[in-house]
């Protein structure tokens, strides 16, 4: 089959490789049908992630049908339509059994497009296939579901979840990436009383307020009044970038959250010499895709508006060409672009 | 009368003032029965908090007897034995809608001894007595009953109720001080697995056996396990120092909570690069005594063994002494300090 | 003044009586601007209260000006626009202090037009006037100011909070009473995937469609479907019928919340041989009135549309009429009535 | 192999059976090292649970060694000395992955003793059995084990984390059967002000002593002072009798919780007229045996001193002793029988 193949830092190419098997009794394979381009496979594509060797088939997220299955999966088989996982859960260890599946030690974890091979491929195996994926709704468009692979996931329970927002709330979203706005929309749900987008993007911020934000700005321009006033209930870091961390903790009031989602390569200043009088929570977090079920009714049901949010489409083996387009996304104006089996 | 007189950076006396007395109909004068040295009287001492004008009287903790109200006190009369808290809350405002006494916007806050007068004096005038004060049940020894005024609400509030301390849980207190001590002693009730706790001071870490821990040590030594194992459930920083936090973040177990009384007087480091897979929270808090109501409870019945927390104890005309042992706690193995009037 | 005297059971009266006058230094006298004939009224008007003496001065719910104040009241004075609360708060004993403010033991709870004289009069006198009054800003029409008394902290408090509606949840409302419908609205805001209202008159359902029902309609005919399928996430139970109450334990899930707002005059039959298995939580509660300020800035941001609320406005002196008509609720469509005074 | 097999309301025997064998490959075969007698056991056998057909095996509750398991068990293998829970999970579907797995709907649930042959047996048949049992540790006591098939999760999920009890709680519990017992001995790690434990026999009450209440007594006699002041901070309902939930109803403070552990066979009063004022919450549960892993550890840390509720101990071949014994508790002074394996 083709996929994409990782050759080290600044190296990338769509190659022949061998068709993936059941290696694991509880492996199914899927044949992808729509996958995506995220931005962890550019920190990756940099180097940013030793951990990913040389030769490893790239990304996380997909959509697609299951062509093949272990002796031991018990609930999908050949046929089935399903959204593959970004985190993969054995299901039995404590932290699964906590629902904690980010942090699988029964062997699951963040495996695909990490340390085994990924979706930007013909075909992918999907380990632990009972507990890593989830059965897709006919009704539901391919470019919406794949966002249940992780983008959803990742702004509802490390964003909204873990910042805690409620009705009347004044929210701050910093970085209007994907993740940025999907954690907009879904804040939308819970009635703030306004939720402001920060980013240095223009093409961004107006993506921010088509996906329900109240107003949208760069850094220190339109949030000065927060400076001065009480300052933001919740504060959802999304931008990975030190300055944009430091915002968060300048604009969050005092009682307030910061929800961190994003992951800056190196350490951030924390500045508790003022912080410790503000009463502040600091919550940091990796996806667990464990409120996935429940994100795939809010859109069956429509009260989750995201097409915004896939803003390009390529045919999968193009995605060399996505790649290009993606890692440009200032002049491009990419959010999540959808890669397609013909 | 005689008080404790804050010079200038490096000079307090000895002193007499006038005589404090009702400024404001909310106000009650409050004869000082015990009063104590407390760490941040050191902080004031050494020039670190600019906000504390020479002139100004020292000392936020004391329990003693009403001897004049304001024509707006309705709660207290001449002759009630009071507990005082730090906190001084007008009672109006959002903040102390939300028992946020800490936060008060109605003129309350951290004020005796920081931006008025305080409590190492013979009198003090107490602002909003009916919100600032708790009755002194006559069992209640006064060293027990003044660790009220803050070390025991901030302990349980900012320590055990943020850390969210449960059953079953390892805690590991970083910082053996009073507030850190009284911790371990408050988070026992809740029925950890094991409490730990960390500190330089050799005669600290007795005290903290005594206190409920299970283990005491350096850092490095015996929590070496911790960083190899899962990690401790809750850590508590109690010490105020930046080493003390980076190692809080390091023996944090994947979803802990880090709980920071402490108040370091510069910015920390936070590896967020390492943190945001650990699903971490941390949170800062200043004491709002909310709790005081029920700390009392719990040592009128006996619930909470606080008694080694105060090792030292002066007459009130010689609190400069005590200045002098408190400072050198090292040797002196001095923790709280009461200061009884004759 | 003018004012609707209880003279005992079916028989009230529109009589001249004192005007009200400072009793107590923390008491403030109002002009009531606007007030509302309220369901419990008419139970007192039934004598289903034999609590409230003849004599008394009926109504608990007011927007009007302040025109005097005792000398303990330091947050209002004449002139001042204010929202009366149905529960007035002492301010200072331990239910007040943890914002119970319905189960005030310093002298407060619900006193007027219960009690004590009430609001259905030119004048009201409004004790522990600080703790017991909002501001009421003029950008606030007095029909909406007038459900914060009682109407809107009784549907958030009891209904909404304590059945915790959260995003996807199905809803079910059983009983379309003034207080039911704001239960829906409120509910609304935290994004249901549907409620469902539960009435016996065809417009009081249909007035829940306006408010943000999915569906309405007569018990037993549409929910059928909820006794087959998983049942309901949170049911609110707000007819005060034993029938009603029975209902609302057929309906919710496994693991769902009862949230009983109605007060039925006689005991229910609670289904515990069936009911053991479900995990179902049943809260009841009286309303504190401690989110009325919250709630009034939902409305002064526009997100909580009432105005279906108020069906009817008669001049205050035109009261009986009022009575009348609200009475018979089941011909005249009457929700709430809004009494302005001339 | 022999089991006590139910023939029917009133009669139950210790007959020859055909050994259990493995029939679903999720399945294991374990050899009953020691089982007990339940208080459901004796329901069973009054005819009350017409679920439970004639010739069905009893018991719910065991600990012993893996014999053999079914292809599609991953996580045990013959030798593997383990807990058997009572509830039985298939861990795939929505309410296993809330782990409500006493509401399993995937075949799961309360089956053995009940649906299908149980554990009063040398021999039985334990489905889905990678999630229906716990490792059991070599230095846990099989008398202590045994009671976390069913006894310590239900004290602990029904009692005491839905009673929410927490430290400086007055904490009352209706019925000093084993469950409700152990709930005292639970309660305990929370540091309540106080535990009351109420039953009609002296014999319980004692015991209630000896596991952590504070006091012990007939209903209606030291618990008079808790109807006249405050009331109980929690009730837990242990009896299973109407009677008893009306007198949790009654003592219940307000704003207090009301966890019904008990199971009666007919509906009971619910004095909504009086309770609206109080702002209780009452649950209902059935055990998940979610909490079992937690407890476990409790049990070898030495936090839970559960050793008085093992009363009597049989070879298992004298299992109609035991329910003979057993089924005259009140003269016995049985609470827990162990049935060892010779």
């Amino acid at each position: 089959m083709r996929a994409v193949v990782y050759h080290g830092p600044g190296r990338i190419s769509w190659d022949t490789v061998t068709d993936p098997a059941i290696e694991d009794p509880a492996d199914a394979v899927v044949r992808v049908g729509t996958t995506t381009v995220c931005g962890t496979d550019l920190q990756i594509l940099r180097g940013d992630l030793p951990e990913v060797k040389a030769g490893t088939v790239l990304g996380h997220e997909a959509v697609g049908e299951v062509v093949e299955v272990g002796p031991d999966v018990h609930h999908l088989r050949p046929g089935n339509q399903v959204i593959v996982s970004s985190v993969s859960a054995c299901g039995h260890c404590r932290p699964c059994h906590d629902r904690l599946f980010g942090q699988c030690r029964g062997g699951g974890g963040w495996l695909l497009g990490n340390l085994i091979d990924g979706t930007q491929a013909e075909f992918v195996r999907v380990p632990f296939a009972d507990h890593s994926t989830h059965r897709w709704p006919p009704t539901l468009p391919p470019d919406e579901a794949v966002l249940l692979s992780e983008v959803l996931p990742t702004a509802y329970e490390v964003g909204v979840r873990n910042g805690e927002v409620g009705p009347g709330d004044t929210v701050v979203v910093v970085g209007a990436d994907p993740v940025g706005l999907a954690t907009v929309a879904i804040a939308r749900l819970y009635s703030p009383r306004r939720i402001i987008a920060v980013d240095l993007s223009d093409a961004r911020l107006e993506t921010a307020l088509r996906m329900g934000a109240d107003a949208a700005d760069m850094p220190g321009r339109m949030i000065a009044d927060l400076y001065d006033g009480p300052g933001a209930d919740v504060v959802v870091e999304a931008s990975g970038e030190p300055e944009g961390f430091v915002l968060c903790t300048r604009v969050v009031r005092t009682g307030g959250h910061i929800a961190v989602i994003g992951t800056p390569g190196r350490p951030v200043t924390l500045h508790l010499e003022s912080l410790w009088r503000k009463n502040v929570t600091i919550s940091t977090g990796q996806v667990d895709t464990s409120s996935t079920p429940w994100l795939l009714e809010l859109l069956r049901f429509g009260r989750l508006p995201v097409s915004p949010l896939v803003t390009h489409t390529f045919a999968l083996d193009r995605v060399l060409d996505a790649y290009e387009v993606f890692s440009h996304g200032a002049a491009s104006g990419a959010l999540k672009i959808a890669l397609r089996r013909a």
